[in-house]
C-alpha cells in the first residue's frame, strides 16, 4: 500500500495489422505497473505514428484513435505516478527520428549511470528535452547506429554502456526487438499467437490478448523480431541473474507467472513461511487488500486457523482524493477501508501485509480493526524489513524514511500498536519462489545491490523509465 | 456484475459546521450505489448553497468547493450510470425555492404513481424540468405545505400520496428530516457523533465519519431534527416490511448492517445454504470478484472443499472502456477478469456468482476458467433465478431480458456451459438474513410485489431516484 | 465598453428541416448580445430536444449535435456574462413538460414584477429551480392553459399579467409563437425565405441565415406558426412603442435594421449630431473601436475634421485576459487598445465614444492618446449621460456607479483627463433615428420610464432573460 | 483573409524580477502573429522553468501559473495554426539541457536548409524528437558551445551555417539573446524601460509593457544582454537588407513600427498608390475588414471618394466554427461578414482587399455586396499579385493554389465577379514604405528570392518557427 512499481512495457508484431489495438488492451492488463501517463506508437507502413499523454489507458485512448494507429508492429507504456511539471514530456513511448528514419523506444528500470551517460553525450553536442533515461538509451542507440550496420547490432552494442535495470523494446522501420539488462531486474517475456508475437513486462498482458506464453527474455538477451520471425544475440548474457524479488511479493499481478513462478503461489508461500516463522494463537486470518490477501490464505493453510475476510476495500477512491483536513490519518484510512465488524469483533486477529514503509498507515489500520472490536491485533509482513532504497525503478524510498532503518522490530511493533509483528526473514525469503528460474536483486532488504548504486544519488531521480 | 443500485443518500445536522465536507466522505462510502453524477446541498445560515455534477465525488468535489459551501446542515447523493441526454439536469440534490423559503431533497428509490402525480400536478398548473421522481416528490412537498403548518407536516402529507419505494431526505432552512416509505423498499439508517445526526443509506456511510449506528428510519417513519433534537413522525407506519432482499446480496457494501444484519454474514450465509442445497464433489471454490467472493467462503465452509481466489480483477477498467471490436465477448470478460492458472488447472471448481442476466458473462467466465485448465465448472449462484422486473428502485430488467424467464435450470446451465449449475431455493433465501428485523421485498424473484407494478410499465423511466 | 446587452433570440419553422444548424447560424449572427451560455431546442416530430450549456455557440455545439437535433421547428438562446453559481441553471432555452406535452421558451428581457409572480405561483404550489424570469413566464403559460383551449391563447392570457420587457419565442409540439411586450422594449422581428419564418431579436440574423426580412413584431403582438401559415393576435397591442433607444446607440450590430432604421445609420447621426452640439476646432477624429467608430465618421462628415483610425483592438482579449497585478489600470487598458502615434501624434484629436459608465476606462483611454502625442483630446459621447439604471433587459448600473450621477459634465471631463467633453442632448436624442418607425424608452438618460421599477428593486437580478 | 503569420517573439530581461508576468502582456500584444499553441520560459536563479500548450495565451496561462514562474529574464512564443499531430511537441519556447547547463529558444521564421542540417547532425548520432527548425537551432548551437567559450560566440558561430530566416531569442542561465538572419526576412526590436531590456517581433509589444522602441537588430546582428548591460556582435552583419515586405501589408499590427515605417501609413500609402495606378469612378469606398480598413481611408483620401463602412465583422467566429454541410461558400462568408446595407445599396463600390489567393472569398464577398444592393463592385488589392510561394516563415502557398499563377488579372476579375480588379504594381511596391530605413523581399510576388528556396521543397514542411 503506497509503494508504485515503475512502468509496464508491451510489444506486438503481427502482420496481419490492428497492432495499436492489441496494444490497448495489453496496456490495460498492465495498468497496476502505472496510472500517471500512457503511450502507444504503431507502424503503418514503416511510418511511426504515436499518441501518449498523463492519464489511464482508458483514458489517453479512443476507438478512434486506435484504428487511426493500426500498424503491423506497435509497442506501448503504462507509467508510475509521480508529480509536478513536465509529466507529460516524460510520458512514452520516446519516438525519434535519427540517421535512420524513425525510432521509438519503451522502457521500464532505472539507470544508475545516467549522469556519466548525459555528460558524455553532452560533451559530444547532445541536448536534452526530458529527464528521462529513455532518451539517453535513444542517444545511445542513435550514436552506435553510425558505426554499426543494423538497428539491433546497435541495440546490443548501446546497452553495454547501460548501467541498472533496463527492460526495453524497440521499434523500428521493420523491427521490433526487446533486450533485457544483464542483471535481469525487471521482467519481460515473449508471447506468441498464430504468426504474431509479443513482449510484456508481465504474462497477464499475453492472457489479456489471449497469446501464448513462450519464455522470459533472458538477463542480457537481445531479442529481434524480422520478417516474423524471432532470433537472439546473446553477446551480453552474463549468466546473472537477480529479478527484483519484490515483484512477487507486491508488485506483479497475481495472475503472472514470472520465470515459471506464479505470482499468487509465491505469495501464499509467503503466506506460509510467516506462519513457520511467526505463529500465534489467534482466531481468524485476514489480509490487507489487495496484495495481503493471498498472503493471508496462505498463513490460514500453513496455521489452521481460519481465514476471513477483514476489510472492505473501497474501489472509487482516486488520485484526487481530498484528505480530510480536521480529521486525523486514521479518518483517511478510513474512507479507503472498511472493517468488517462481524468478522473481527472479539477475535484474535493476525493481520498480514506486504510492507511496512513509513508505519503510519499500518497504525491507521491496526487501530481500525481494535476500533471494529479485534481483541489483539497480529501484524504479519509478508516481506523482510526494508532497510536500503531501491535504485533499479521502484520508489522504495531512502533510508531516512524506512522506519525499520530506525527502529527495531519490537519498537516497530509498539509505534504501530501491535500485539505482535513479524517479518519473513531474508533467510527464508527466496523459499516463496521455488519455481523461480532465476536469481534475486533483494537489495532494498539487504543492502546488498548487484550493481553499485550512484555515489551522490541524490533520490530527485524524476527519470526513472 | 452489471446491475445497478439506483441512488444512495446522506445527510447531516452538526451545529458546528463542516456538514459538507462530512457529507462528501459520507458519499465516498456510498459510492458504490451510483457512479454517474454526484451532489451535495449544504446549509449555511438558513441558505442552501449547492454543486451537483455528472462524475464520481472525488471529481466533482475538490477542497475549494468544500469549504465555500460548509454549513451547520448538509445533505447528498450518488446516482447510478445510466446513459444519454438529461444526466446533469436529473443529479440531485434537487434544490427548490417554494413558498417557504428554499427546499433541498435527495431521493433514493423509484415511484410507481409517477403518472398520476405528474398528471396531477399538470393539470394544477405544474410545469417539469425533469424526468426525476425527486421533481414530483417537490412539488407534492410544496404543494403540502400551503395547507399545513410546517415542513415536516407538509413532508407527512405529501408522502400519503407516492406510491413505491423512497427513502427520502429532505432540508429545510431549519430543519433535516428523512423519511422512508411505508413498505421500507430502500435502506435508510440514522446515526449520531456528539451533538451531531446523521442520515445514510448504508452504516458504512457512518463508519466513514466515525458516527455510531443508532437504528433504521421505520417503514413509513418520519425522523425530523430541529434544533439538535430528533422527533418521529409514524403516520405513515403500517407496519409492513419488506426491504429489498437483493442489498444483501449485491448491492450494499459488505461491512454495511442493515436492520440488524450483516451483510457480510448474509453473503456467506447464502453460500452456506447453497452447499446445503447444491452441494458437488469438487477441489476448489471460488467467488466472482467482488461480490461473490463472501458466498463463496460461505460455501467452502460448509462444504469443507478448499476456498482459494480463482480470478484477478482489473481495477482500472472504467466506464470509458473500449469493447473490442475483432474480438469476442470473452475477450472484454478477459480484460476485466484474469483467471488463476495456478489455482484452478487441473482441478473440479466450484465458481459462486450473485446472479446471472443475460447469461453472457456467465457463459464467458466459465470458458476462462475451462482454458485456465479447469476440467469442471460448477456454477452456484447466490440467489434465487431472476424471472421478473424490479420496479423500486434497481434496474433489474425486463423478462425479455432475463435468460431463466425463457430458459429452464438445466438449459441456462448448458448455455453457459457448465458441467452444473445450481440457484438458491425462494424457500430459504429469506435464511441469508437471520438478524434482520424486518421483511422482504423478492419481487425479481417470485414475481409477487408488495406493490402493484404500475399496468403500462414501460421500463423506459430515466426518472427513479 | 463594458456594458451588456441581455440576451439574444432565434427562432425558425422550416417544413424540411435543418432546423437546429439554422438556429446556430441564427445565433452566431446574434452572440454580440450575449456570451456567457447559449442553447438550442429542436422539434423532432412532435418531440423537443436541446441543448445549453455555458460557453460561446462555437464552443457548445458542434456538427455531429447539430445532426442530432435536426428538426422542423427551433428556438435558440444566446445570454450575456454573469458570474457566480446556477450560471449553467439559467441557461436557454427553457425546456419544460406540462399538461399538454412539451414547452420549449426562449426569453429576451427582464420583467418588474418578478416577485409578485413568484409569490402569486408559489402561494399556489409553485416550485422554482432557477432565478430566471423565463421559469416565471413557463408558469404562466402553463397555468393558462388549464383555463384557454390552445397553447396561443394560454401566452395571450398568460403576458398580460407580465410587466416589463419580454420578447419571448415559445415553440409547442406544433407550432412556433413569438410575443413583445406591449411598451416593445426588445427588438423582434420577423422573417422569411421560401415557405420557412424565422423570428430574431435583430434583423442581421436574417441575413445570417439568408433570409428576408419581413417586419417586426408590433409591442404586444402575438405571432402564431401553424402548418407553415403565420397569424396575429393583437389582444394586448395598446397602441404604446417605447424601444430601448441605446440598441440603436450600442447593443445591436451595425448591420442590423430595426424598426426600418439602420442601425449603422443612427449611430453616424449620432455623429453628426454631436458635430453640431458640440463643434471643437481640431485636426483629426478618431472612434473608440468598436462602436464609436461609426459615430467618429458621422462627426467627421458633419465638422470637416478628417476621420482616422486612432486605435488597434486587441481581437484575443477575452474572458480569461488576467488583469495586471502590479500595473495600472491603464496597462490593463494597453493591452486591449494600441493607439496609433503615427496618427495622433501633435495632432488635436476628437474621440468619440459611446458612453461614460464609471469614467475610469475614458481617462485610461484618454491618457493612451496623450502618451502616444496628442496634444489635445476631446471626448465626445454620442448619448446622453446615464442618470439612472436600467430595469428591462440591459444592466446599466446603479446610480451610485453612474459617474454622471455624481459630478457635472465639467467634473466628469476633468476627471478623465480630457480637455473638453461633450454628451448628446436628450433633446435631440431621437433625431439619431429619424427612420425608425416607433417611439423610444430613454429611462436611463432620463429617469422616465414607460413602466414604474419595483420599488425595492435591489439590482441583485440574477434572473433577467 | 486566411495567410498567417508563423510565429512571434518576445524576450525581457530585468533584474527586478516579475518578467513572466511581463512576457504575457507582451505575447498578448503579438497573438495575432500566431494562434495555435504558446509559450513562456522564465529564468529563476539561473534555473529555467517553462510551460508551454496549445491554446490563446489567455488560455495556456492564469495567474496561479505566472506567479510560480517569475524570473529575472523570460522569453516567449506564439505559433501559427496548423493542424494535426505533434501540434504540442512543436510549442515553443524549446527547452534544453546541454554541456552547459539549460538554453530555452524562440524562433519566428524557416530555414531552406533544414535537411541539410538535420542529416549533418543525425550523421553525428542527433536524435531529433520534433519536426520544428528551432530543434536543429538548439543543436547547433549546443555543439558549437563544445568549441567556443561563451553562448554568445555558440550562437554567433552556430547561426553562420543557417540558411533562410531567422529571428531567435535564446535564454542562458545569466544571458538574453537575440539574433537575426543576415537577410533581416523577419522583423526583431529592442526596447528598454529603466534598467530592463526587451525584444519583440514588433513595437507594438513594447507598447503593451510601456517600454519604449530604442532600434531594430540588424539584420546579421546578434545582441546579448548580460549583467543588465547590451551590447553586440556583428561577425553575420553582410549589409543586406531583405525584410518581408508583406508584413506591411498584412502581417504585422497597424500600430507597429518596423524599421522606421508605421505599419498603418504604409498600407495607407498601399491605398493612395492603388488609387493613382487603378483610379475608378465610385460613390464609395470600403475595406474588407480588419487590414483592408486603412488601405481604404488612403484610396478615400487619394481619390476624393468617400470613405465608408461597407462590413461588419463577426468577432466571434472562432476556430471551432462550423462550414455549413448544406450551404454555399457564400453562406460561410455571411456569417463571417455582414454587409452594411445601408452604406452600398444602390452606390458604385470600390472594396479594398489586401490580397487574393485562391479566389474563392473574394469571389463571395463581391456577391455579398451586390445582394446588398451595391450596383458596381470594383475590387482593389493593396498588394502585387501573388505568384510564388513563401520560403521564409508565412504560409503563402504553392504556385498551383494561387489563382493569379494561372489567370490575368482580367480573368481573375471575372472569376471574382468584380466590374474592374486592380493590384498595387510591383514596381511602386516599394513606395508604400518611404520611410522604411530597409531593403525588402518581395518573393512571393516577383519569384526573386535573395536566398535559393530548396530544389525538393515539398511544402509539407511542419517544422517552421
Amino acid at each position: 500500500m503506497g509503494l508504485h512499481e515503475e512502468c509496464g512495457v508491451f510489444g506486438v508484431y503481427d502482420a496481419k495489422g490492428g497492432c495499436a489495438e492489441c496494444t490497448y488492451y495489453g496496456l490495460y492488463a498492465l495498468q497496476h505497473r502505472g496510472q500517471e501517463a500512457c503511450g502507444i506508437a504503431a507502424n503503418n507502413n514503416r511510418e511511426i505514428i504515436y499518441h501518449k499523454d498523463v492519464g489511464l489507458v482508458g483514458d489517453v485512448f479512443d476507438v478512434q484513435r486506435l484504428r487511426e494507429m493500426n500498424g503491423t508492429m506497435a509497442i506501448g507504456h503504462v507509467r508510475y505516478a509521480t508529480t509536478g511539471a513536465g509529466r507529460r514530456m516524460n510520458a512514452q513511448p520516446f519516438v525519434v527520428n535519427y540517421v535512420k528514419q524513425q525510432l521509438a523506444v519503451v522502457h521500464n528500470g532505472n539507470l544508475v549511470n545516467t549522469e556519466e551517460l548525459r555528460d558524455y553525450f553532452e560533451h559530444r553536442g547532445a541536448i536534452f528535452q526530458t529527464a528521462s533515461d529513455t532518451e539517453i538509451i535513444a542517444y545511445s542507440i542513435a550514436a552506435s547506429r553510425l558505426k554499426y550496420g543494423s538497428v539491433e547490432e546497435a541495440v546490443n552494442h548501446s546497452v553495454k554502456h547501460l548501467k541498472g535495470a533496463f527492460s526495453i523494446i524497440v521499434m523500428s522501420p521493420r523491427k521490433l526487438i526487446a533486450a533485457r539488462d544483464p542483471w535481469g531486474f525487471r521482467p519481460l517475456c515473449i508471447g506468441k499467437k498464430g504468426d504474431a508475437w509479443y513482449f510484456a513486462s508481465e504474462s497477464c498482458a499475453l492472457d489479456g490478448v489471449e497469446a501464448e506464453y513462450v519464455r522470459e527474455v533472458e538477463p542480457g538477451e537481445i531479442v529481434v523480431v524480422e520478417d516474423g520471425h524471432l532470433r537472439s544475440i546473446r553477446d551480453n548474457c552474463q549468466g546473472m541473474s537477480y529479478m527484483c524479488i519484490f515483484e512477487y511479493i507486491y508488485f506483479a499481478r497475481p495472475d503472472s507467472v514470472i520465470n515459471g513462478q506464479s505470482v499468487h503461489i509465491a505469495r501464499r508461500n509467503a503466506g506460509r513461511l510467516l506462519a513457520q516463522e511467526h505463529p500465534v494463537e489467534a482466531d481468524l486470518v485476514i489480509g490487507v487488500p489487495d496484495s495481503g490477501l493471498d498472503a493471508a490464505l496462505g498463513y490460514a493453510e500453513e496455521s489452521g486457523i481460519p481465514y476471513g475476510e477483514g476489510f472492505v476495500k473501497n474501489r472509487y477512491v482516486g488520485r484526487t482524493f481530498i484528505t480530510p483536513n480536521q480529521q486525523s490519518r486514521e479518518a483517511a484510512v478510513r474512507i479507503k477501508l472498511g472493517a468488517l465488524r462481524c468478522q473481527v469483533a472479539g477475535k484474535r486477529v493476525v493481520m498480514i501485509d506486504d510492507s511496512i514503509v513509513r508505519g503510519t498507515t499500518s497504525k491507521a489500520i491496526v487501530n481500525l480493526l481494535r476500533q471494529a472490536g479485534a481483541t489483539e491485533v497480529h501484524v504479519r509482513i509478508s516481506a523482510p524489513e526494508f532497510i536500503s532504497p531501491c535504485y533499479f525503478g521502484t520508489d522504495i524510498p531512502d533510508k531516512s524514511l524506512l522506519i525499520s532503518c530506525k527502529y527495531s522490530c519490537d519498537e516497530v511493533c509498539r509505534k504501530i500498536g501491535a500485539d505482535s509483528l513479524g517479518f519473513l526473514s531474508l533467510e527464508r525469503l527466496h523459499e516463496i519462489a521455488p519455481d523461480a528460474a532465476c536469481g534475486f536483486c533483494e537489495g532494498c532488504f539487504s543492502e546488498r545491490y548487484p550493481v553499485d548504486p550512484p555515489a551522490d544519488y541524490a533520490l530527485k531521480h524524476a527519470g526513472c523509465g
